[in-house]
């Protein structure tokens, strides 16, 4: 059997996806800046893509942007809302424990003077929010928090946070990571008081190599890519439109029967910490406090404090990469820490954040789920871990 | 009949690498920093281009940088490396007849405080050779040519140009844009002393939102785009695994049988050319100056001074969206100007450059041609436009 419990690195692309993508490769190649009509079919991929995701976040087909992918949204959002206003402030805020790509755009402005403060988060992950609103001055610019934590799926308070950030500044600019929230969560921008959001293809079964900035038409950024003034300018490059037709089929795809995908993520994932916990020395990272156990793990309430489709557990004795490719060889694929970084051995800051003791960060392998995922698969893998986890541990090394 | 000649804005791709792309949307869609076994598959596919492209260009794989297309490729080139070796000078040269794509990152650049010198052409679009050198000073640091102009498919003389600015002042930066030109020419940055070399992915039969930048291992140069440290660093973010694939593949299909695929090019070329010249008030912008006939025009030696696949004309006496539109309905597809900045209607900036006649400039469509044109559309081609043309310059405003 092969279980693939990666989502959170990267989700295959449905059929549907697929067969769009094939459709505009194949017959609408056309460049969508040509005049004739092979053009103007392409550039009504785009049009109707910029509908789909206006129609899911509730926003203005004109504020939606298309980006190759969750990191250069999050670095259009950050150095180009930045760039434009930085008149109005030198200050910017971050959290100890976003992605890659919206820390280094923020050490990026930090080499070139602009102040900023991280704010911290509790064992949970979650944002210490006395010591957000604290930072705020008359000088702050941006906060930027992501919405879903891609290594151990811990959620923010986002409406509270914004609306009380918002209420000590109200021109704050707002940018939301959401590249582990979109198609977990309904999202609102408008609602929420998020200004700039951004969104990954990839995280959704779309195609690699796209992505989407929501960019209030209120909020002033700046482009980062410079050329031929496509999509308003913002961000130029004759567009990726099979990866735009295909990021859009993704999104709407998702987005149908939502509750009971959402619902069933759940159960899964409550089925999985519940059977998981049965076995001495394992701890559930965002769930419980360091190896705190108790039954309220699986408490569908408490469960539901964090994202539907992540699961990050430490398993005391055991290093990491020796149970991956454990569970590797018997078809289950897993990631250790993130995989966007796995590839520079850095330790995790999001592990680093919640202060996991260095031993349990060694131990930690993170299981995503997708919509997709069967109860049979997630059935396999826990007798797969029952198995292998006694034997791993008589070879750990004293 | 349907006849595309709009491949100068776009191209199909190739069956292999649609086929390639589906495949690994489908079966591979791992993604490259996972550690597990389809993580390594994916990656395997990044490696694999890189090694084509090296294998192509005569480079070390590991020079080599996939991006989100050609405009991203210029971007990196011209603002990673001048942010990375300002400190060296202050001054960058580039030609009057750039693409938007080089063009506007300079004149960010001098936004930022660089001093630009913007080379002139002739009628012809070649870049005046003295005027440039002419502009070499102590403080120069980065000089960027395109090779291939892609409204009128001038050709520079690339190698003579290097060398000599390479003589006057031998640590000069020299970026070329290369996006039209990659297919049609051998081209060797290392023999040629190019030190950055864009590409771009759907001029050449692959996918839409794919390019490379060759970057010499000895220019330094700046990430635009900040992350999770992919590709050396260089560029951040998730590899869009089956777009690198997809340009791979086109690439090595467009190299296989080289010579061959140029000299029918050239010969449906020359064929086209010597036809249309028949006709009374056409000029071919790049090989005639102004409207200057003679029967050099159609002489392979001339023509081979130009690109194989772009031919500009201007019809004196007929608007270009008329005759578009008119050739639209006879199912060929052509294009006003340069498709790649086609939804703003700006003068052309080559045009205007080589100093066309303001009638004539709003009197040219280019034809580009690829390597799957055949010599019936050509002819197709050709008697539509001698059956059209009469007509439509009877309905031409006095």
């Amino acid at each position: 059997m092969e279980v693939y419990l990666d989502n959170s690195a990267t989700t295959m692309v449905t059929e549907g996806v697929r067969d769009k993508m094939i459709k505009v490769l194949e017959e609408d190649f056309g460049n969508p800046s040509s005049m004739h009509m092979l053009g103007v079919r392409a550039e009504n991929y785009i049009k109707d893509g910029a509908k789909e995701f206006a129609h899911i976040l509730k926003v203005d087909p004109k504020e939606i942007v298309f980006t190759s992918g969750g990191t250069e949204s999050n670095n259009l959002a950050i150095i180009g809302s930045v760039m434009a206003n930085k008149r109005r402030g030198n200050h910017i805020i971050t959290s100890k424990i976003e992605h890659p790509s919206v820390h280094e755009p923020f050490a990026y402005l930090e080499d070139n003077g602009f102040d900023v403060s991280y704010v911290s988060v509790d064992g949970k992950g979650k944002i210490v929010k006395e010591e957000l609103y604290g930072m705020v001055r008359e000088d702050t610019l941006l906060v930027s928090i992501m919405y879903v934590n891609n290594e151990i799926g811990a959620v923010q308070d986002i409406e509270e946070i914004i609306q009380e950030l918002k209420k000590i500044k109200n021109d704050l600019i707002i940018h939301v990571d959401g590249v582990q929230a979109f198609g977990k969560y309904r999202i609102y921008p408008k609602r929420l008081g998020i200004d700039l959001l951004s969104i990954s293809g990839h995280k959704i079964h779309g195609p690699k190599g796209t992505g989407v900035l929501y960019v209030n038409s209120k909020t002033r950024i700046n482009p980062i890519v410079f050329g031929g003034g496509h999509q308003r300018g913002l961000r130029s490059g004759t567009e990726n439109v099979p990866g735009i037709a295909g990021i859009g089929q993704a999104a709407v795809e998702l987005y149908t029967d939502f509750d009971e995908k959402m619902d069933r993520m759940y159960q899964l994932k409550q089925h999985f910490i519940k059977e998981i916990s049965k076995l001495e020395g394992v701890s559930f990272n965002g769930l419980t406090i360091k190896n705190d156990h108790n039954g309220e793990v699986f408490d569908m309430e408490v469960i539901k404090e964090t994202a539907p489709h992540i699961i990050s557990v430490s398993f005391e004795g055991v290093r990491s990469e020796v149970l991956l490719h454990a569970l590797e060889d018997r078809g289950i694929y897993v990631s250790a820490g993130s995989a966007c970084s796995s590839h520079s051995p850095k330790p995790s800051t999001t592990l680093a954040a919640i202060r996991l003791p260095k031993e349990l960060m060694e131990s930690t392998l993170r299981f995503s789920i997708s919509d997709s995922t069967t109860r049979e698969e997630i059935d396999y893998t826990i007798n797969v871990i029952n198995e292998l986890l006694p034997m791993l541990r008589r070879y750990k090394r004293k």
